[in-house]
């Protein structure tokens, strides 16, 4: 695989499409894995490493179901390529920025990824766009099985699937999903969504996960733990709270367009007008606006571009794709100009189609 | 005069036309009088100020040369009409805020006018586009003979004409130049300027005369004492200073554009993008935009409008205009909303006719 050609590419968990699309960007399920024949990661020596890194990626190589894969060899990249993975979150920081034998398998069907020697040995992801949670497990433990065929997993009776890292243990699965929460973030309730959710051991996350910050009204929700619970007790658990957040987003969105539509417009219109006009532009500001307009096409507002294109530029105006497109690396100061550039030229060129202008927004 | 008929005609002096119009808006000259016969304003009895004001509106409204004038009773005016006529430049918030008989004797030549019991008792005024120092100058003087054809003024030999004030003793003359100086401020060199002209004895006011914020990069310098100078001198010394700073906003201007050609682009672009979809505005938001537009202008890097369609948008959405348009009072928040429909509306128009968009600037 060359990741120029992806360069061009979408990925499909950006279609926008799926239950709940109105606020719910993606869904992931992801499974920690071990080889029961090598220590865990951190006490492996080299040799090991080099050892589980072939014997995933053989296995790999050969799966034909759910999807073929083809492996990429983190180690010996250029930051630019693995921040570049990251931006497509196919690989976490993690692994980007770890040390020894390290891979990713990626599927010809892009919703499949295996990471291969970051915390665990394994660790199997599936990427949905909208709320499709049982169908991402239902994937995932489909991969897993095909996995599980050629490797033998560290596995306790009493314990389940054994991890680095003990809150993993059990089920190894942990279940995300993004979401776009704009009126909660305009009316300043997320202070009190983090604290609930804290309560109840659910994390909640940047749009480029562990560790990155809140932008563009953005967050990742998932279950902290997976010890004790079986795989449907945490699907359950995701299902109950997600309804609930949904609801919340909702009632401020409501409590916007009823007491304050024409802030609200005035956001969604001036971030259009910046995306359009800007000569220069941070990535954390082409953000805040791409999250006004996403809220505005949600609202029926405007209509300058579909959903899948802001999930588009969200990820095409980071930095490595910025500068993977332009081919070769650019300092932030000319980042921010090409970002600009490209901003402009998408929003201008949609704007001859627009269902509805500024003039339509309250 | 029907101060209604104005709201939608524009002033002379905001053409845009006129020497080095690409920096200087208008040029005041300024003549402070007082009738001998009567005491300073504030010694005046009340039947003082009505004898002083029937007087001259007697005297104004009899005058065919240079041009005709309506008589417009300042006293029983809406605060509304008031500040209508603040907006315009005619009155000041002296007059404005003042008590007791006060009247404007309104130019059918709208260059001409003159504030009847200000601070002093007559203080006619020539209000031009562009550098025409001398030619307000001229204007002014033609005005006053013409005025003291019929009227008294109180003149002593040694200290020539008397004011309230004795600064404004002598000639009574003072020269305004109103002139955008973006780049300047930009640059932080304003307060270099500000030092500078203070120590020369030259004020430095906002746009709308003394006491009147900073805003939008517009800025007033006019001598501030008159006593012990001849005209000559007078109009001398702002024709020395005035060339330095047009040379200043000059030299920030081409330093801007050689070594920030892209954050001048970024703001002036943003600018005119903010004024075509912000769906609420105040006028002071509103006004630094439209600076960034009038420099974007000057530069030859848009050209959505005339210059003139800014200094015009300036005035037309101030407060005042903005409801005598509407035809009522609104509060800040109707106004806001307003301005920004308003300014929406005179952008998309124009926009059709650009020259060059956002896609020409650097």
């Amino acid at each position: 695989m060359n990741l120029d050609d992806l360069v061009n590419t979408t990925g499909s968990w950006w279609s926008g499409q799926g239950d709940q699309s109105d606020i719910v960007v993606s869904v992931r399920a992801r499974l920690a894995r071990n080889l029961a024949d090598f220590p865990f990661i951190r006490r492996c020596s080299d040799a090991d490493r080099d050892a589980i890194c072939r014997q995933v990626r053989s296995v790999g190589e050969k799966l034909t179901e759910p999807c073929r894969f083809s492996f990429l060899d983190i180690a010996p990249m250029s930051v630019l390529d693995r921040q570049f993975l990251m931006e497509r979150q196919w690989i976490s920081r993690e692994l980007s920025e770890g040390t020894g034998a390290r891979g990713l398998l990626a599927g010809s069907d892009d919703r499949y990824s295996v990471m291969i020697n970051e915390e665990d040995h394994i660790r199997l992801q599936v990427l949905l766009p909208g709320l499709q949670l049982e169908e991402a497990w239902e994937h995932a433990k489909s991969l897993d099985q095909h996995l599980e065929t050629h490797l033998r997993f560290a596995f306790h009776p009493d314990f389940g699937y054994l991890t680095a890292c003990p809150t993993n243990a059990g089920t190894g699965l942990r279940l995300s999903v993004m979401m776009h929460l704009p009126a909660l973030v305009i009316t300043k309730q997320m202070e009190k969504v983090f604290r609930s959710m804290q309560k109840i051991s659910i994390a909640v996350r940047g749009f480029f996960g562990e560790g990155s910050q809140f932008m563009g009204d953005f967050y990742q929700i998932s279950n902290q733990v997976t010890l004790g619970q079986t795989e449907e007790e945490l699907i359950g658990r995701v299902q109950e709270i997600i309804p609930r957040l949904l609801e919340y987003e909702r009632m401020a969105r409501d409590f916007l367009v009823r007491e304050h539509a024409q802030d609200l417009g005035d956001q969604i219109s001036r971030g259009l007008g910046i995306l359009k006009t800007a000569k220069k532009i941070t990535s954390e500001e082409a953000m805040d606006h791409l999250s006004k307009v996403r809220l505005g096409i949600s609202l029926g507002w405007i209509d300058p571009v579909p959903i899948a294109t802001v999930h588009r530029l969200i990820i095409q105006t980071q930095p490595a794709h910025l500068q993977k497109r332009h081919g070769g690396t650019m300092t932030p100061s000319e980042r921010n100009i090409e970002r600009a550039r490209w901003l402009q030229s998408e929003f201008s060129h949609s704007g001859d189609s627009h269902r509805s202008g500024p003039e339509a927004i309250p």
